[in-house]
């Protein structure tokens, strides 16, 4: 099936116990495809301004990832994020955010995407989730990210667009302040009740949890000490299980759960590097290899 | 095999937003009794005084469980703990202690329990861990649990201690606070640089992770919206690993993992009741029940 995603591109610097990067490729709409492309062709959709570095889409050229819907616009800047992560580095603290050409109109889903089975709607205003998911023609999978900001201040737009997507990915943070409950099976319930057939609640390096109506399913984090920069995490865990789910064509509880694990593996070689330095170099053998290890880690007698 | 566990046997005072219940059963040698005693019989040892109800005994007249090393000291008062938990309830505040008859001499192990092939020495100070357990001959698995006090104030003696047990349990806060690390894996890692053979650290609703030389293995929760009163989740754990451990006989990393999952199963009917109301009403069938469920959540293709 094909596989749609659409975000943000960024230029990120980024500080962690381990250094500091600056000027370097980010944005959900990058981490995503970079994961999903180890298992699925990507149609990427998003907009960077004329200050994006040439050298960027190399990166991209690596992968099955086309980009027919990569605008680059003329007279605007792209979307920059500073932030930095300390001690138990589970959350980012935001030191800077230029929106720049995020703040515009936003990018056009090419005609050749609008047949797209499988789409990702990236962490943006909830309108303009909406907004884009009517582009395209007859999804038979929409799966939406949020944030904080929008659980904020765009509660009602949220509400709406939970009702449009068949799935949401949130980390426990998101979803309490969604719901206000604190027992986190207790939270994936009430989001269930707003409208998604099934909710993914990311946990960080305590792994993660999917519940439908009838199912629920929970793996740890691949065990790793060697988080380097987090960022991309959450997109690169979404990039996995949707890549997946499109490259298999179904979505039956089993095979949500087997996307789980992919999404676990795969971000957590993203974390290893800083940018997306891990996540590009990364092998389909080396995601199996993973994959064995972390059955290995859970199938008990 | 047999299996011996030393440890408080309790009057405990408990508030949650469940409700409140006062001088009720408690004691981490009694939740570790009622749970392991779903797998194998066990043999308690610990101290009581003239003010232990008479009526809790029959607890444990349910259970297979040996009451040999029960000492009922004349003169004395019973261990009290008086807490409560707030919010998400991962951690109880305690408001009142009376150690009462544990700061007296310890009990005797009886000679009848000398030869005992499964130990687990429940949370006391490191020096009394090890006096326990010089009066057990040849024990072939020793785990011991701890708390944040001893780790505080009894550092050295903690650590031969732990150069002394084959497996230790702590929670998350007990294993970073042990270490001065914040990534769990390195934690694991520095635990078993102190000496056991395996580490198990519990990490309350986000599931557990268990840790050798060479393999690691991590399992979720189980996952319920009835957490009703978190208090001996912990030592029901133990009680469900080393029950299943003593059943099985053999302490090969499979087993391990097997025992993982049942101290998670295990626990999650404790957490469903005030002190030991749900635990003390298990039936194997409820625990199977639930493994094949925990099973189900995990094991993906």
């Amino acid at each position: 099936m094909s596989l749609l995603v659409t975000g943000s591109i960024g230029i990120d610097t980024v500080e962690t116990p381990f250094g500091k990067v600056e000027n370097v490729l980010g944005g959900s709409a990058v981490y995503f495809s970079l994961a999903a492309s180890n298992f699925s062709p990507v149609r990427l959709v998003g907009v960077v301004g004329e200050d994006f570095p040439p050298v960027f889409r190399d990166v991209f050229g690596e992968r099955p990832i086309d980009l027919a819907g990569l605008e680059l616009r003329r007279g605007s800047k792209t979307f920059r994020w500073q932030g930095r992560y300390v001690g138990d580095m589970n959350e980012a603290q935001t030191l800077r955010t230029d929106l720049n050409v995020l703040a515009e109109a936003a990018p056009k889903i090419p005609l050749a995407f609008r047949d797209s089975d499988v789409v990702f709607l990236a962490n943006t205003h909830p309108l303009l989730q909406r907004e884009l998911l009517a582009s395209v023609s007859k999804p038979k999978l929409v799966v939406c990210d949020t944030m904080n900001l929008w659980i904020d201040t765009a509660r009602t737009e949220l509400a709406r667009t939970l009702a449009m997507v068949h799935g949401v990915v949130l980390n426990d943070h998101e979803g309490r302040m969604l719901t206000s409950a604190n027992n986190l099976v207790e939270v994936a319930r009430r989001v269930l009740g707003m409208g998604p057939r099934f909710v993914v609640i990311k946990k960080g390096e305590h792994g993660s949890m999917l519940a439908t109506g009838d199912e629920f399913f929970a793996l740890p984090a691949f065990p790793t000490t060697k988080v380097v920069d987090p960022t991309g995490a959450g997109d690169s865990f979404a990039g996995g299980m949707l890549g997946y789910l499109a490259s298999v064509g179904r979505f039956e509880p089993a095979d949500l759960l087997a996307a789980l694990a992919r999404g676990t593996v795969t971000a957590s070689f993203t974390i290893e590097g800083f940018s997306v330095e891990a996540i590009r170099r990364v092998t389909k053998a080396a995601i199996d290899q993973r994959l064995t290890a972390l059955r290995r880690m859970v199938q008990f007698e």
